[in-house]
C-alpha cells in the first residue's frame, strides 16, 4: 500500500482524497489544510487525519478540529504527495519534499518546469513512470490533450484551432468575478492553453483562445482540427465511445448545456455531481473534407482527479497504463459511452 | 403498502419518487411524463415504471424509452396520487383524480381551493389526517411556516414581517431569467407569500415583500417577528437546534453565503446536494425588545419533498405526525442541529 498524503483541500484535493481513500493500493495518510472552515469540519467528519501550518494549530483546536500533527510530519510518513496547494505555491512546497526525500504530483497552476514531466494518462502515462516530480495539467488542458490524442488514433492531428469558454469560478466561491462580462482571457493570443498542450504534445501545431463567460459549472472547448486523412463522423463517434473518460451527449437526450449535463450527474447520483469525463456534445460533431469541428464540456472540479491517481501509479511505477486507468475508471465511477 | 404514482417528473416530481421509492409503507407505481428527454432517459436509467400521455407513445417509443402505460393506467393502479405537474395543470387533472376515486397530493403551485386543506408537517399535520386532496404548500411558504411555527411554540408570534430573496431558476433551467436584474415580483404588496401562509395559520398577521436576484441555488428569507414575550437568542438557537427540518450554519463554520450551503451538501454526498431543511444563519438570529431578526436559506428544489411524504401518510391515515415526520427523515436523511 502505497502511503499517500493531500497537501491542500480546496476544490481538486478534496476530490482527490475521496479518490485515494477508494484506491486499493493506495492508503491515505491525511490531508493539510491552512484554514479552519467548513471544508476542515467537513473532513473531520470523513474521518481523514487533519495536518496543519504550526502557527495554525491554534486556530484549529479552538474551532473544536482535532490535529493529528503540522504538515511536515505528514510529508515524512507519506511515499509520495498529492500537492494540491494554491497556483504557484507548490513550487514552493518542492523544496520541502526534496529535503525529505519524497516523490510529488503538482496540479497544471504549477510552472511546467516544477516537474519532470507534464501529464495526461491517455496521452502520456509511459513517459511518467519512475518520475519524482509530476506536473498533472490543468482542467483544460487535460480537456484538450484527452480529446486531441483520441482522434489522433485515428488520423494523424496536423493542427488545432481551439476556442475556449472559461467558466468564472467555481461553484463555492463567492468573491470572484465577472457576473455580467466576458472577459477576454488572456486578451493575448495564444492563451496559455495551446503552450500547456505543447508541454505533453511537444509538435503539435496548436493556437488557442479563451474568454471567461459568467457561470460556475464548466468550461465549454469549440474546436476546430484539421487531420491529415479525411475521417467521418461515424469513425469519430465510434472512437469516441469506445475511449475510456469522454462521454457523449446524445440527441435524443434534448442536451445543449453544461445546466443540464450537471442536472444528469445530480439526478444520478454522482458524488458532488463530478463528471470527470470530457463531455462531447454529438450534434456538434462535424466533417468537412480534412477538418473536424466538435464542442465538448469540461467539468474544471474534477476532470482531473482521475489523472492524479495515474499519475501516483506511474511515480511508482504501480501499474500499467491499462491498469492504472481501468482501476481508477472502476472505482471512481467514470464510464465512456453516452452521458445517458 | 400504499400506492403512490408521481403525475409529472420535474423538479419536485423526480425528488418525491425517489422518496417514495424509500419509504417503507409505500410503494411506487411509476411515473408519469410528458416528454421524452433525459430525464425520462433518467428515471428508466432507475426502472421506474413510465406513463405517458396517449399520443406521446410514439415519441417516447422513439427514443428508446419502454412505456408502461397510459397516465390514466397509472391513476388506475394507485391509492394515491402525487401531482407534482406545472403550475395550474394540477386542478385540471383533479377531474381524472376523482373520476376514478383516488386521493391526491397537489403542490403550492395549485391555487388552494384544489384542495381540503394547506398543508405543513410541522404546522397542521393532524388537519390533514383523512382528507382527500392535500396541497403541499410552495418552497417558500414552507420556509416561513417551519420557521413561524417553530417560534411560536417559544413564545406567540403576533406580527410577521418578510422579506423573500426568490431564486430567478433551478440549476437545470437555461431559458428562465433575469441574469443581470433585480427583479420586484410581485411588484405589489403584500406578495402572495404573506396570503398562502394564512391558508395554514389562519389568523397570523403576516405581510411579505419578494426580489428575485439571478441566482439559481437557493432563496434567502430575511424576518422581523414580533412575539408576545421577550425571548432569548440562546432560547431560539436551543428551539432550532432541537426542532426536526431546522438546520443552523454556525460562525466557526465560516458560512456565510447559499453557494457554500450548497458545496456542504455536495461534501457530504447528499443526493443532488438537496437540502431539505431550513437552513439558518446562527449568526443572523438577533433580538430587540419584543422582536426576532433571522435569515435562512430555503432549498427550493427539495423543501418540500419531505412535506409531500408526510401528507400522503396523512391523508391515508397511516402514521401520527410525529411518527410520520421521524420515518420521513429517517430514510431520507433529513437532520436537526447544525448543518457541519
Amino acid at each position: 500500500m502505497i502511503k499517500v498524503s493531500l497537501n491542500g483541500y480546496g476544490t481538486i484535493g478534496k476530490r482527490v482524497a475521496n479518490a485515494i481513500f477508494l484506491q486499493p493500493d493506495m492508503k491515505l495518510i491525511g490531508i493539510a489544510k491552512t484554514s479552519p472552515n467548513y471544508e476542515a469540519l467537513v473532513a473531520q467528519k470523513m474521518g481523514y487525519r487533519i495536518f496543519v501550518p504550526e502557527n495554525s494549530i491554534k486556530s484549529f483546536e479552538e474551532n473544536g478540529i482535532k490535529i493529528a500533527g503540522t504538515i511536515e510530519d505528514m510529508i515524512k510518513e507519506s511515499d509520495i504527495i498529492v500537492d494540491a496547494t494554491p497556483n504557484g505555491v507548490g513550487a514552493k512546497y518542492k523544496e520541502i519534499y526534496q529535503k525529505f526525500s519524497k516523490k510529488a504530483i503538482f496540479q497544471g497552476g504549477e510552472k511546467a518546469n516544477v516537474a519532470e514531466v507534464s501529464f495526461s494518462a491517455l496521452c502520456n502515462y509511459d513517459e511518467a513512470v519512475n518520475k519524482n516530480y509530476i506536473r498533472v495539467v490543468s482542467c483544460n488542458t487535460t480537456g484538450l490533450l484527452r480529446t486531441i490524442c483520441t482522434i489522433n488514433s485515428i488520423s494523424k492531428v496536423e493542427k488545432v484551432r481551439a476556442t475556449v469558454v472559461r467558466r468564472a469560478a467555481d461553484p463555492k466561491e463567492v468573491k470572484k468575478g465577472p457576473i455580467n462580462s466576458l472577459v477576454a482571457d488572456p486578451v493575448s493570443v495564444p492563451s496559455h492553453h495551446a503552450k500547456d498542450v505543447n508541454t505533453v504534445l511537444k509538435d503539435l501545431d496548436i493556437v488557442s483562445m479563451a474568454v471567461i463567460a459568467p457561470t460556475t459549472l464548466m468550461h465549454i472547448h469549440l474546436l476546430n482540427i484539421t487531420l491529415k486523412s479525411q475521417v467521418s463522423k461515424e469513425d469519430i463517434i465510434n472512437k469516441f465511445l469506445e475511449t475510456p473518460r469522454i462521454v457523449l451527449v446524445s440527441r435524443k437526450s434534448d442536451i445543449t448545456s453544461t445546466a443540464e449535463i450537471i442536472e444528469v450527474a445530480r439526478d444520478l447520483g454522482r458524488l458532488r455531481n463530478d463528471i470527470p469525463e470530457v463531455v462531447v456534445f454529438e450534434d456538434s460533431i462535424y466533417v468537412k473534407d480534412h477538418e473536424v469541428f466538435l464542442m465538448y464540456g469540461v467539468h474544471q472540479e474534477s476532470i482531473v482527479v482521475p489523472e492524479n491517481i495515474d499519475a501516483i501509479r506511474a511515480s511508482m511505477n504501480l501499474a500499467s497504463r491499462e491498469e492504472s486507468i481501468k482501476m481508477t475508471n472502476a472505482t471512481l465511477g467514470i464510464r465512456s459511452g453516452y452521458l445517458i
